[in-house]
């Protein structure tokens, strides 16, 4: 158990809360249509749409992330700017997701939503690496994340599905719905692991 | 007590800030009048009148939510995705609330308001029977739950309130409130139970 | 110590949760001037200061409710319903805020901030006296608020500049400013009864 | 260990709560442009960058809020105003950094930006002297503080930046980032002395 090693519970707490707001404002940005026809609603379909994927990869998020800490007892200087780093970057899925609604699915916008995607995913694997090396290769965590195949898989997807994006977005759109299918659920390895630890 | 079981300090944490987030964002709806005149706040009377109603809707919540938890011990993977599903249902609500309330309570919004709360229902009868399904047909719970009427009561009530839309949006509101009215007292029945095996 | 009693620690997240979506999203409203000019950003003024003081009234909420909550144990249906009023009346702070800093307080907006801030005051009186009635007659809260002076005086102070906004709006804001004043040094009553009984 | 004496808890939790709040709002003012190009998301650089910017500010004194409170037991009402005072400065960051975004960094929004920032420094020290008075000299955190070299040096670099901006606000701006940077290592005093105390 190396480093000084301060609580982990305000930084849990801190990053629910920062989780709790981007996953509630990206609403505000569904405007709702000033129209009370159906049809002013389904033409908020795209935007809509673009949320739904977003929710679905910040609850993702939030699942690992609490799997993640649930499994560690001490955070450091260096965790707490890993967090932030990976906070910022899903800071600004409201953003993409709001440009990528709104317009559709346009090349542009679905470009830098997977760009977004791929730069947390990035944060993710620095936050989990500072936490190993934080307590220890023999934790539970390093064990638990030893084989990490959609850790590495979803990158490569990001990257593959940003690069498709330039012959048709929706390939590339189609890509991302498949890595949300892939961590939707969570990851049972470390919740067997600690269960079997106990 | 089946499940391998991670803490449920975490998804209260979580919940409690999007409920609170999803209650509050609510207010930013209902945009403050240019003029100052009494006659200009009035005319906010509508989408104000939509605001109380999902206010309390989102209260029921959070206070059925709050004791539901309050009796279990143990949460898994399968009901953290129960709960974002909740989530989701329920961020829906300041969109739906705006687009009923700037609409004066025309049918169409109306019908998808009742609809959203329809699915936020059913979310909670699977976060509940997902609970149980964890913590055992014998636990607090699920005796606490057994006879669950209002559970059952409320999704007939806003089914019937969607169809009676289309006659009058307003049966439909009057419905809604009805709903919230029988629901306004919180479940004593887990209150009790829970007093009781103390 | 009567009632069923559930535990307090998710009402005071949930509190804090809302409270400080509230206060925070009161800048929102503050809209940032076009100009990069100074001019511009002093036409912001009335609104700014209208800002600080519901930043000041929420801050003296939230302080209030920690000492309120902090001395007692249990809670039950019946108070998680006042505190949810009070969130309420809370809630609608940046709406007349919002109302009242645009319009340079004028006459109806400080009408209706100073109803809104009596409101408030009522639901915090009756979660008070929830509290005491859960909780008991002997209990430390209720020797503390035994002779509650600023909670009494409050409501007159509120009434009175109501009233006197049909004089002038800037008495009624003066007033206003005199309650926040008076409630800014925390109760200390509380806090020294809590202490005496540790 | 003077004074009465309340949980510092509630008083983490609610900053955390204000703080989550105003680093996720931020994303707001960054408005999705309505084209799909990429040149319109360029036009929203210097927005991006203010953003950036002041995410990192947040999120620094996010860190040493949690490292100043960490080493207490005890907060007070004045700790309690102390600390409503510094959340009341960096609730204003969305504000100034929209301002300072939106005008491509022009003279006025980036002195404004940097006197929020000055006030939000002389908020933390009396805060953290509160504490200390509080707390006691001899405490874990008054040696911790003892030659606070940044804490000292910031408000002087500052007030130095804001001078430079009536030169030109780009080198306000870079002194504003030195700052940054200069608090980008959370303070490892603290945490040292808390780990050898204990």
């Amino acid at each position: 158990m190396a480093g000084g090693g301060i609580g982990k519970g305000r930084l849990e707490a801190f990053s629910d809360g920062v989780l709790a707001v981007i996953i509630t404002i990206m609403v505000l940005e569904l405007h709702a249509p000033h129209e009370a026809e159906l049809s002013a609603l389904l033409e908020a379909g795209p935007a809509f749409l673009a949320y739904v994927l977003s929710f679905v990869f910040i609850g993702i998020y939030w699942n690992n992330h609490h799997h993640l800490l649930h499994s560690v007892q001490h955070v450091n200087g260096r965790v707490l700017w890993a967090n932030n780093f990976l906070l910022f970057c899903l800071s600004l899925v409201p953003f993409t997701t709001d440009w990528m609604g709104e317009n559709h699915f346009a090349m542009w916008p679905v470009i830098v939503y997977g760009l977004d995607l791929l730069l947390a995913g990035v944060a993710f694997f620095l936050l989990a690496h500072s936490l190993i090396r934080l307590n220890g290769e023999d934790s539970t965590l390093a064990r638990a994340l030893g084989s990490d195949f959609k850790g590495w898989l979803s990158p490569i997807l990001y990257i593959g599905g940003i690069a498709a994006a330039f012959i048709h977005p929706y390939i590339a759109f189609g890509i991302y719905v498949l890595v949300a299918a892939m961590w939707f659920i969570p990851d049972r390895r470390i919740e067997r692991l600690a269960g079997r630890d106990r």
